[in-house]
């Protein structure tokens, strides 16, 4: 990922990853800067991942903790479908020929994927339609929040390749998603959950036709882009953090991190608009 | 709170919270002494919170911990609303002017509000109608049970004055209870759970009309209050403290916590009635 | 459990399980001897635990964690109900007579079953018809999936009978699977959940007609014997030991599960079907 901005290089530019030259995906940004599209591009295989890709994919996100810009990310794929999960030829065939360290550098590395998603500041909106499947549903698992379209088929079919549901994080994010019954049952046989299913269990946030969804997306990072930024990583640092935490102490680690928001300009313009009569306008800082 | 009853004073008072004079809401008992029902009660404002209501709510369920009579608690709002949150004119305008130290008195206050109501014996029924915001949805979200009116509208609105989602335990209480997406959902974008999605998403236990929700709320802590009490609390205390827990280590706390209640008068008077064909009349020791 | 087949004599013999001769209920195994069908078969009663059958029970699971044919277990019970749970006369009555360490032994027994069932690699059914309460309940609730019928009721009712709804790991395991709300109220209320609110929260994976649930059961259970069974096991247990992992440990703690499924017989039967355009035949290695 050469072209990828450095740390020292985002405190003397304005918008590092407005110039980012994506290599195994498509990368876009919005007109101010704010919301990067990331759209899987091999609609010809449903957009496949790649040892490639996955690595890249990774980059990006762990880049994206540094980001003086971009405040929302939206995870899509090109022609009809998310991502068909990782390519047979490219990926399954290969792996049936490492030796155990290299298999568990590619497990770590898939890994490390869902870590950097969940690890960076931006909310991550997932556009899923037509197959979601394997790594790709696992993609569309770890971000934030989940559009679908009626013809999604979302499938954990790791089973159906001989191997365990547990694979990236889904033995524990799909569980909290959906419910452990649920889960279960789409980790140990591999079966598609519907669209319908999958609104109705509450990993997806909503269902629009094919036409509309990515423009619902864009106008959701869009809202959320105009809210205060700053505050919305703080949200999804605690949701992250406090996954095993005790009540108790999730309540201590929000009372600091609410203190620490207190202190942003952001939450200040709030009340002066609410004093003005006026609507705020924020900032993310 | 000068006329809360103190624990010496429990032990030679049969009903000593039904004596117990509020300042900042309404505080009423009901006729047989078990049930305490706090109504917020500042209708003309959709009954905000302020530092002192804050600080009096955690102080008395605080306190519930050593009552000997109440057994079951209702919280809810005057005038058709449940709650509108921490008031913008007497909280929010001085919380901007506020030092660091300042502020976590304040988010550990309203986080001690939270922590006092899930570590209270007496189950809580929270009736929600109309308005349902900020720091009253987490009043709400606080509570074990939930009912609403189709009119309720829930809102984690934190994100909208420029704050994160992560206020008084939101991001820990609130995946568990509607999962992660929906929660993931709701506290980013600070938008309105209607009434039914509160209902199909399991925020709510029921829906009653406006005008029946008091009596469904009484109804229910009633039978609450004529179960084994002393058992609710248990309950109570292992659903706190397994949130964090594995499964194996959950099952011996209750395997411990079972045979405690085992050694109550209540399991035998239920053993007891069932073998003279009679329905038990539990005592709550 | 004098007949059960111990561990050395595993390794002898190809499918010790199929031998097995059960004292307190129906232990039946499929024509392929894959799937192992538990029966509580005292249908006058509803099929009730008593302290035997419960031991029984535990041993059983116990004991599957090494078996070397059976791969997956479905739990039912005769006559149109699933289970009454302790029975009043077997064991609440000699309960109410019991010192404090033989009440522990009973709970820790109970609890020691709940702990068999998620510690054995086998998938557990639960196929629950008519009445499912108390223990039962919680055996239902411990299989891994769930097919109901629409006259299924299963009712957490420890509070019925004086006790806590913290029960077998009831206050763990049930908010994770319908929700924290539901949960509470099943725990506080011990009210019977409906089977349409049973499939509508989670709980039931499906609902079938009760002259159509075995069969159901034992499709489902076919299905998974024929799938990738050493994964399953791995599946199973990453379920459990991630329900207090922080995200990433689960991340990597499932990165170090798949590449060892990765080096499987099954993993490499899947990729070579694949590439011959065939269905794999998966044998659990």
């Amino acid at each position: 990922m050469s072209t990828q901005p450095e740390e020292h290089t985002m405190k003397h530019h304005k918008r590092p990853f407005a110039a980012y030259q994506a290599k195994t995906f498509l990368w876009q940004v919005s007109a101010d800067g704010k919301v990067g599209t990331v759209t899987l591009n091999r609609p010809e295989r449903k957009n496949p991942l790649t040892f490639d890709s996955y690595a890249e994919l990774r980059d990006l996100f762990r880049s994206l903790v540094y980001a003086t810009d971009i405040k929302v990310v939206v995870v899509t794929g090109a022609g009809g479908n998310f991502c068909s999960g990782g390519d047979v030829h490219e990926i399954i065939g290969p792996l049936t020929k490492m030796s155990m360290p290299e298999l568990l550098d590619f497990t770590r590395m898939t890994g490390d994927l869902v870590k950097a998603m969940r690890a960076c500041p931006q909310p991550i909106v997932a556009a899923v339609d037509g197959v979601c499947a394997g790594a790709g549903a696992m993609v569309a698992l770890a971000s934030d929040m989940r559009l679908g379209t009626p013809a999604a088929r979302t499938a954990f079919l790791f089973t159906r390749v001989g191997l365990a549901g547990a694979d990236m994080g889904a033995c524990t994010l799909l569980p909290r998603m959906i419910g452990q019954g649920r889960a279960s049952e789409l980790l140990y046989t591999g079966r598609a959950m519907t669209a319908e299913e999958g609104a109705s269990w509450g990993f997806f946030n909503a269902l629009h036709e094919s036409g509309a969804l990515a423009d619902a997306a864009q106008t959701l990072a869009a809202q959320l882009a105009a809210g205060p930024t700053f505050a919305h990583g703080v949200t999804k640092k605690l949701l992250h953090q406090e996954w095993n935490m005790g009540v108790d102490e999730a309540i201590e680690a929000e009372a600091e991190a609410q203190a620490i928001c207190m202190q942003t300009r952001d939450f200040h313009r709030a009340y002066e608009a609410f004093v003005a009569k006026q609507k705020p306008v924020f900032q993310g800082d």
